[in-house]
């Protein structure tokens, strides 16, 4: 089968590799009709060291089950599924807590034997604790928001949550990507009453407005984090999503909590340690955040989804085949494309 | 009057100071009955460098009002009141949110012109908003019990409060010192199962286990870590409380949360940064806490002090006068003395 891996940074291929095949009985075997084109994924885009096997890549789709393993009671031939961007047993202590990204038994795509979601087919280990059967045709009109459940948009609800939105908070969001974008979606579905999104581009911008954005900020740093509370009553902000990662980002968004308030971060952090801590502890801003359980979020969010009361898959603004990957690599690299979704 | 001034590092003495005096109209004058030495004030104790005029301690104390400000209408003369260790307006957005160690419109005691808790007597700022009025006589049985409402207790409660104790969690509790065994009471007042204490000192570890504390770890750094994970099913603690503050603390702390888990933070962090922000990222453990807005829970601690369901005042192992607050400051210092109580 076909599939995208990647050599080093900048070098990604679309290439024959083996076929994806059941292993374990609690595996499914999924063809895939969509995938996507993840924000992290340009992290080894661009700072990868050379493999020589190359490094499989992918953890968003949606497929049809193509066959499963023995032991696999919920998912069956012929179904359209999703999967989250981890997989997970279901069963684990972490899993019943709806923290399904800690499963004691789980894993990521592309490692080991296991395949990545750029590709024709994937082999997806504890199936019955990992796949949601979609209550769709395989070419719905919802189906980019529906692939946006296997990462983005429950990554953006994720920050949402763990910075506490609530009904009538002010919310500010440090990121216009994908997942900033998505995280001014869960913000408003969560009753934020003022979103703030700090970010300078304009498509980006525009569509977080249609998302429900109340202000935009596109000064950086501390110019940034001053507009804030310019917005906000000279507060900052209740609830800071952290979308991006890197050290500055981290330091605008604790700066623009307000005391009390809290930080959702899921931008992969770049540095090993959180900057202003003794600023952060006198103002008692709580620091939360991490890999979404997007398994727990897909079942929260589905039902909106479904209805179109939210349209996160507008966030992807090209759509490719799968020799298309590596030109969308590229154009998401050089911001000129939001989000690249695979159509196979 | 006379009062604690501390000049340098280990140069502590009882003077004389001008007496304290009503300034502001919302200002109330307290006889100090009761003050207590802090955890806290070790740290100025160790590391201060010299200051010609001296700084004025002490944050703890119950007194009684000897005269109020023409705008103050919660308090009066003859009552006794407790303060909380940071005094606040009451009427700001924070303080009406319950984070009046935020106030707006406050401050501390032992600068500008407010004096200090460790004398005779203090001008208390915006007196309707910080003084909580105590029924019961000035040399009540449960005195020292209230007197931990003014920081200790209510600091180990928000401590509990940040790291999410609640019914059938395991707790780890880093820091044997008054706070951490306030910490203690605090856990399983919450409904903790489980409450593990890390600390050495066989008084204090005799007094968190009659507190409640379910386990006692003596180890330090990544071995006191992985016996808390022992103690934990392997997995760490929900709740983590950092009651020390110095980066080998906190990162004890960060290890011992389970995945999912909250660290709440109310030692004084020695270091601006916190360390390993990458594994507890992808941990999706929370760190929350701050300085303590012992107002908001001196209300709801009060019922269970006065009722004797906590003693939190047991961790007070030594009383002294007033003269005896520099030898205090030194037995707390030679860890001689969890908690000196200064009776006035």
């Amino acid at each position: 089968m076909r599939a995208t891996v990647m050599y080093e940074a900048g070098d990604v291929r679309v290439e024959n590799v083996p076929d994806a095949r059941l292993i374990e009985p609690t595996d499914a075997l999924v063809c895939v009709t969509r995938a996507a084109i993840c924000g992290s994924d340009l992290w080894p885009y661009n700072t990868l060291e050379h493999i020589d096997a190359g490094r499989r890549m992918g953890h968003e789709f949606i497929g049809v089950v193509e066959d499963v393993g023995a032991d696999v009671r919920t998912v069956k031939a012929g179904q359209i599924v999703v999967s989250p961007f981890l997989w997970s047993d279901g069963t684990c202590v972490f899993c019943k807590e709806g923290l399904q990204s800690s499963c004691l038994h789980g894993g990521r795509y592309g490692a080991d034997d296991v395949d990545g979601g750029q590709g024709e087919a994937v082999r997806v280990p504890q199936a019955d604790g990992t796949l949601v059967v979609l209550p769709v045709e395989r070419d719905d009109a919802v189906m980019p928001s529906l692939l946006t459940l296997s990462d983005v948009m429950g990554t953006g609800h994720h920050a949402a949550v763990a910075a506490r939105v609530g009904p009538g908070k002010t919310v500010a969001i440090v990121g216009d990507g994908a997942v900033g974008l998505c995280g001014v979606i869960a913000a408003r579905r969560l009753g934020a009453e003022q979103v703030v999104l700090l970010g300078r581009h304009p498509d980006r911008i525009a569509l977080a407005r249609e998302f429900g954005a109340t202000d935009v900020v596109s000064e950086r740093g501390e110019e940034a984090v001053e507009r804030v509370r310019e917005l906000t009553d000279g507060l900052g902000a209740h609830s800071v999503l952290e979308c991006v990662g890197l050290e500055q980002s981290t330091l605008t968004a604790l700066h623009a909590a307000r005391a009390g308030g809290a930080v959702g971060r899921v931008g992969l952090p770049q540095e090993d340690s959180v900057p202003d801590a003794i600023a952060t502890f006198f103002e008692n801003v709580t620091i939360g955040g991490g890999p979404a359980p997007v398994r727990a979020y897909i079942e929260e969010l589905l039902p909106d989804v479904l209805d179109g009361r939210i349209e996160p898959g507008r966030v992807f603004d090209r759509v490719t085949d799968l020799d298309g990957v590596p030109d969308g690599y590229r154009a998401m690299n050089e911001r000129k494309a939001i989000k690249v979704m695979v159509e196979l």
